[in-house]
């Protein structure tokens, strides 16, 4: 292994973004560390028309859990029915477990899954301002233990058993819950659609049902019908200090609009932001920093902070959506989007 | 918008990887930028075994190819069913169009579906070394161009319809093919699953049926059947100055394990990797060094350079995916790797 | 409108399946009534397995439930989230409007989704020895009436928003729960491997990972491995007067196996079985005598015929995902078994 | 196994529909055998507004194929790559064995998927009139016997690998073919969608992206966006003789609608309509007499009379699809449907 070192990848702060909600009322520039350098555009665009509107993007957190599957193997499927059973009457040993294990954890549930003689354990963990991937998987261990010390009928199968799932594509995180979940909304008046985006509500609305809805259909889409929210939570978490790898489930949302009489209602639903302000990568001088800026890292309870932090990201994914979206409706916008913003397209290999 | 700055992404070169195949045969050490501090010991495991087998990781390009969907809307489908058919007559000519927008884009077909009136035409391309997104986006706009002109009965829907599928996790990517398709294959002798893996061949096996094949499908996951590719990607991406946007439909790969009278077959099959040696983010200096450094910068024909990079990305996959999987038949395992790696457990709110 | 008639589908009573589990102990014949007449033979060759193993097919009752998930606009996402929290806090209240509505139903749970401004509520209920889809639609009805009356940011969207889902291919019901969730098991000691099935458990468990887990994999496959649950649940269901459109979701199950020193370990698991012993189509003579003589038509507690009838759908699915998968490991087997159980190939087009 | 029966499955001729396009210019009447009896008036209202309509309901067929997915065992990745570019080679070999094999059978194309040392061979084929599952397995038997003599490195794995897919749910038979691809659309006049309907355009527009697009999506719904195409097709299938279980990919369709200045255009596309006018339940009497009186036992080029069939499905499955949506915009309704066209309600356990 060689000396420690860095991929320095672009930053800029776009906006600032206009936002409110149930989570915080502010104005906030946002950073976007990415190697795609059209999405700081893009965003921008975004977060002006979000300061022209009166409560500009509101974001609205619905749910925020953290969770870790634990795979058991048993003796059959009678076995592991009666040990379910019988680990919900038990749930608060099972708490006390958790919260005996971590000063920020806390078990708030589980679910389960029986397949033949396997079982999945789904268990449902706040974290506090953690995003808290150490924090489920080290209370999951404790919860083995313990389980596997009473239940003679069960054996230890995996600490992680895919169903919790973590950075894979999967339809359970949006189902039962797993990180942050967040709508972001934005209504734009008709005479700014036509200024700021050149388009109509008519033809996003139309495209968003044709593109996102249809054509992520067509494609064998799971729970993911938008045009390009990774490329927003990319920048996003690189930086803000986030395990980035979670842009998978992270990117599993869902664009919905309405032409409400020429106006544009925009959506951005985001069941699965897992995020945190402390934690692994968090320590770095610039993530501080940036997390500072952010008006993340203020005293408030366990838990807050990294709340604000997600309402700022289904913010900032709002604000390219819609962008991006807005250009699509014109044929050729794209490309010459860029054409603009991007190295000249020569050195691309593109033919004048 | 603010001043120009970075996200400095903490990287380590891990290795050397000993790498076999139709692609390359060398062994080479591979750059990781993430947050995720065990990603790097974890390779590194994986990369040890790889030196101490004949042939080490054995990685073979399937397939190579970029797509994009554009999306018209037909006065109807038995218009949309016609001019299919006489596009795909026509095909030499839609060549010709592509060919003649980049130095470096072919057409190598295209496959469509039609939705009542809604036509999605999903273009293949060749793309040289570049990962290909803007030269097919400009290829599929002069095709757009050339279409509409032609085809009175359709008309412009969007650049992209979703069915490409670029960043969102689908099915239709490797059924059809987009991005370099690999498949890292590596045999370890017994002794080797013994002593650098602590475990056993059956127990590996039995892991990734019950954890990567059930425990994905109970998830509802859609062509994804591993542990934690995105977590190899993630900093494989960041330090080669990739589109990490991109991990998303390159994680979906699937693990294929078997147990060969004691020894381990550990196959990792990746069709979706999305990766170039130019373009954009390619021009940095770090990530020119490091490209150079993997030998991904030689006079080679065009996308040779890109392939040597896929099947470098592919390995280092495998390496980190087989050292975890052997760290989850263990219990207990993969906490302490994680204390040992990270910061101080205690920071983390973890009660001793 | 014509005159009723029938359409009379060939039905063959195949058996007896030795049973076990938490639900019944029984040896019973069933009746499937099929096009596909080679399932009869097939099923007939599980059942007789099944009497020559000690407890015979051991069936695990695991859930109960049906569901229907409405659709209501909301003002915006904060007004679905309040709405949700408060209808939480008023569940007793709900549950009496579904108790009112009904003798049978009762409300036992409830989740939710909001995408922007759409609410989806997922009800969940008994519906005692019925389906229970006209229960479901009854009781939601209701609740839309009472939820609408009192929550003015609400408005109707649909009585059904395909987030229940019924006769639609989906991860949610297996996740969330809908219908009767059932295991089957069955250990088949080795020599019987041999000589019923012309097989080992070797052969068996790695055609099962192949292609019931890869190969639905690789298919873009939805929470569905296996080989032909919808055969034997077709016939099943005709013969016993269930709406077989059901079959959609009821075959969304998964095979795993075990080679256990040689004898197989055998398990399907069907978590959407969704069957009555009353309700429409229950009152036709044949049915009437159909579950008379498989005894679902006694007097028992309210949902106990229908879990009975559920446990042996489920062992009958089992016998022949049992003897298909056998088939399959021996080369030339499958197409042997159609020519001898249909009608002479040559019809067919077959040249010798 | 006991004496030869029937399940006798009320069925009712509906219609007629008037169908045009390019497969067939007719009006018929359809037969749906079914206990699910509200699915007659259903149809026949969507039928009688085919009737009131310039062409009816137009049905474009689109793709017509059967396949079938071998899989192989090879020695690594590497060898079952080279072995496909030879096999691709090999091409018109391989087609003279189909040929060999039946009168019917045509080989068109395969398509291919290698995950480790596994390889899936899809091979299409035409097969005339019949649906073509035993055609497509003989056919594959004989492949795969010539390929394994030729190719050393490869072993046999299983007749189906699932990649097929039969009778599961999948992304990958919409997506490459399987079946035959219908597209019926149809377009209602304003008045008739108010005088007929009940409704507006725009309501069933807003209905079809809620809960057709959104709902299933929410729910993890696979290349599947509609209410109840299943119901139809269960009918359609059994009274005319088909293997009921192919409803389970037949279903998985979509209906997408727009609002033409108050006119209502709708479409239901089934891409994966798997039936044919002989082989299996073809010979029972009633299913001859039904396929006669549908006009698909004439003297036609083979293949033509199955491709009528699959039109008047894909009509009939129209037909129910726009009466369910437009009676679900309007709340009460559908239970109110229900009750007058099932046994009365009360025999179900409703309170009045």
């Amino acid at each position: 292994m060689s000396e420690p070192a860095c991929a320095a990848v672009p930053l800029q702060w776009v906006g600032p973004i206009r936002i409110t909600g149930n989570v915080l009322d502010d104005t906030v520039e946002v950073p976007l560390a990415t190697y795609e350098s059209p999405v700081w555009p893009s965003v921008g665009r975004g977060a002006r028309i979000s300061r022209a509107v009166a409560h500009g993007v509101v974001a609205t957190l619905v749910d925020d859990r953290m969770t870790r599957s634990i795979l058991l193997e048993a003796d059959d499927a009678y076995t592991a029915h009666t040990a379910v059973q019988r680990l919900s009457a038990e749930f608060p040993h099972l708490r006390e477990i958790v919260t005996a294990s971590s000063h920020y954890a806390d078990l708030i549930g589980f679910h389960h899954q029986i397949t033949g003689n396997l079982l999945f354990l789904r268990f449902e963990f706040t974290t506090g301002d953690a995003s808290g991937h150490n924090m489920a998987t080290l209370a999951a261990e404790r919860l083995i233990d313990d389980i596997l010390l009473r239940y003679p009928g069960l054996r230890y199968g995996s600490i992680s058993g895919n169903y919790c799932t973590d950075k894979k594509a999967s339809a359970v995180n949006a189902i039962l819950g797993r990180g942050k979940n967040l709508v972001a909304e934005l209504v734009v008046p008709q005479p700014l659609v036509h200024e700021r985006l050149h388009t109509t509500a008519a033809r996003i609305v139309e495209l968003n049902i044709r593109k996102n809805l249809i054509g992520t259909l067509l494609a064998g889409g799971i729970r993911s019908a938008n045009a390009h929210y990774a490329n927003m939570l990319l920048g996003f978490y690189l930086a803000t200090g986030q395990d980035a790898a979670n842009i998978i489930e992270g990117s599993q949302g869902i664009t919905h609009t309405e032409d409400r009489d020429g106006d544009l209602y925009f959506s951005c639903t985001l069941p699965n932001l897992i995020v945190g302000t402390i934690g692994n990568g968090k320590q770095l001088p610039f993530v501080t920093e940036n997390l500072t800026r952010l008006g993340c890292r203020e005293h408030r309870p366990p838990g807050d902070n990294a709340r604000r932090l997600a309402a700022i990201a289904a913010a900032t994914v709002l604000c390219g959506e819609l962008s991006l979206l807005a250009a699509q409706t014109n044929p050729g916008e794209l490309m010459r989007a860029h054409t603009r913003y991007e190295r000249p397209a020569t050195h691309n290999g593109t033919k004048p």
